[in-house]
């Protein structure tokens, strides 16, 4: 590893080599988020998540969404995958020389829409402008803040605890990739950006233990289970019949030979929960609009080699291994 | 008002303008942080300060550091100035595809030092990577979090509030000015980039009633007073004589025409008290090695016309205005 390159960028085994090579060499003594999407600090009775992450997706405007709507939503999300309600947020642009202010407000505008349907506060915003050529228009960075109301966490995945996905997979990268190679075939394509809390607020009222839960984004569903994979040193048995994937995705993915389970997702979220809470939540989440696609599609289990694998079982009982994603898969999609 | 230029990133009238006219706009209301440099939250009895900042200098190396130090640093300092202990950072990095896995080590180690010096902790880290020629090399952003201990705020300006700055000024924007433009002058200079939470501590422990703390960084000391004299409705009178500028700054200004007071500083900062306590607060900061420079240099008086101004007043018993930074000063400066 001389220099950085797109792959390190993936959200796969690349980016987790960097992160492990180089960042944990000086930070990890400081890090506090270590294996988990952000770090919580306590405050008396009360716990906070945080955490921060720099949106430089492009183009700017997608179908289904935009920069601004992808950066609210985004660090809103991880602070609800650590079990939290999204409370405040801080705001860093970077921008463009030249970057024009109509294209400005739009995206600002649209970063209001999508605060409006929370109680999301911001806390501090940074404004920073580059000669042209030094950024790309225009990169947001968030930091999320949430107070804590579930106990979720990345080690209290238990064997036999079942796992919900929320929705249908690979609709943000698919649109990102057809939007970037100007394929028609996704006239009907729209990213799944969208806030998870409201459609898991009714399960952490109910306070039902949740192990874990992550939004599949950079990387998508193979990130995030063999992720779970390695940290539990349980294999991973996924029903793939299970695994909604929609029509438009399913056709970029056979047309282009892509992978729908990297594909990356922006509302979409994996919930591990003991077998005896997993009908519960699975009408919680059914009950919401955003959930309405729910479904059970797999479970942890004993490793059944030395390497804990995610296992994909098709309807014919045929099973494949779901390797984490490879090399450059495709930049800049959040 | 039709694009972004560079001047929307000074620091000063045009940013200034460009956060009223489009960003408040749009997000105004759900702004926490208005007029002060981050927002507050309250948990419990505890009160929480939070600041964000994209880093975007140029050079990412100069006499008395680098990018990766001031990253830290610079929220560090926002927090500090907002009466908190810095406890908490979240960490962003923004990196150009090909950029050198070494030079991306000497910033990360050189955080790493800057961290050790303190107890923040790192919350939570992201990584991102764009194309070549999307980003200048690197971008960091990074947000702190610091329990409030000394209650201060812009609100609480007061007439004759004395005005203490904590050393000399335009260190760090003299640094980078020679720095981009090769001038040789400089030889001796360096950044005063450095955490200014040590030499308050004991300021914050002994609860000296402060009313407003701020660290001049894009602007300089012109941008901050001008500030204070907006917020509060009052004249700032500024003995020049008192105002220390080291030798080489002064050069620099000298031969290329640069006004010290609207250069950048990133260890220095501007402290209102009430008369009482001046002396105890300057006594304080002497005692640190960082504020062996402090000196009484102004106060706040009645404004004299409708429009409150910041008067410098030199030896002689000359007296001019000194304005907000305008137009384009010295582009990616932190």
């Amino acid at each position: 590893m001389q220099t950085i390159q797109m792959a390190h960028g993936s959200g796969g085994v690349q980016t987790n080599e960097l992160i492990q090579k180089v960042f944990k060499k000086y930070l990890g003594d400081f890090l506090i988020s270590d294996g988990e999407d952000g770090g919580v600090f306590l405050s008396d009775a009360k716990k906070y998540a945080t955490s921060t992450d720099s949106f430089v997706v492009s183009p700017l405007f997608f179908a289904g969404g935009d920069i601004g709507k992808l950066s609210i939503c985004g660090s809103s999300n991880d602070v609800a995958m650590m079990g939290a309600i999204p409370k405040f947020i801080t705001l860093g642009f970077i921008m463009e020389e030249g970057l024009e202010i109509a294209l400005l407000e739009k995206i600002l505008d649209s970063m209001r829409n999508e605060l409006l349907k929370t109680n999301l506060k911001i806390l501090s915003a940074d404004t920073k402008v580059v000669g042209k050529g030094s950024v790309d228009k225009i990169f947001i960075n968030t930091t999320a803040i949430g107070e804590v109301v579930s106990d979720v966490s990345i080690k209290k995945l238990a064997e036999d605890d079942v796992i919900i996905l929320s929705g249908s997979i690979g609709n943000h990268g698919g649109v990102i990739f057809c939007a970037r190679n100007e394929i028609g075939i996704s006239s009907n394509l729209q990213s799944d950006c969208k806030q998870l809390y409201a459609m898991l607020k009714p399960i952490f009222e109910k306070k039902i233990p949740i192990h874990t839960l992550r939004d599949a984004t950079r990387g998508g569903l193979a990130c995030v289970l063999n992720e779970w994979a390695e940290a539990s040193q349980m294999d991973i048995a996924i029903n793939e019949q299970e695994v909604k994937i929609d029509d438009e995705v399913q056709g970029i993915c056979e047309i282009l030979g892509l992978e729908a389970y990297s594909l990356a997702n922006e509302g979409v979220c994996l919930i591990a929960t003991p077998r005896e809470f997993a009908n519960e939540v699975l009408a919680l989440l059914r009950a919401h609009p955003d959930g309405k696609n729910a479904s059970i599609i797999g479970k942890m289990t004993k490793k059944i080699t030395q390497i804990p694998r995610v296992i994909l079982e098709n309807p014919w009982g045929s099973k494949r291994f779901l390797d984490y994603p490879q090399g450059e898969l495709l930049p800049r999609i959040c």
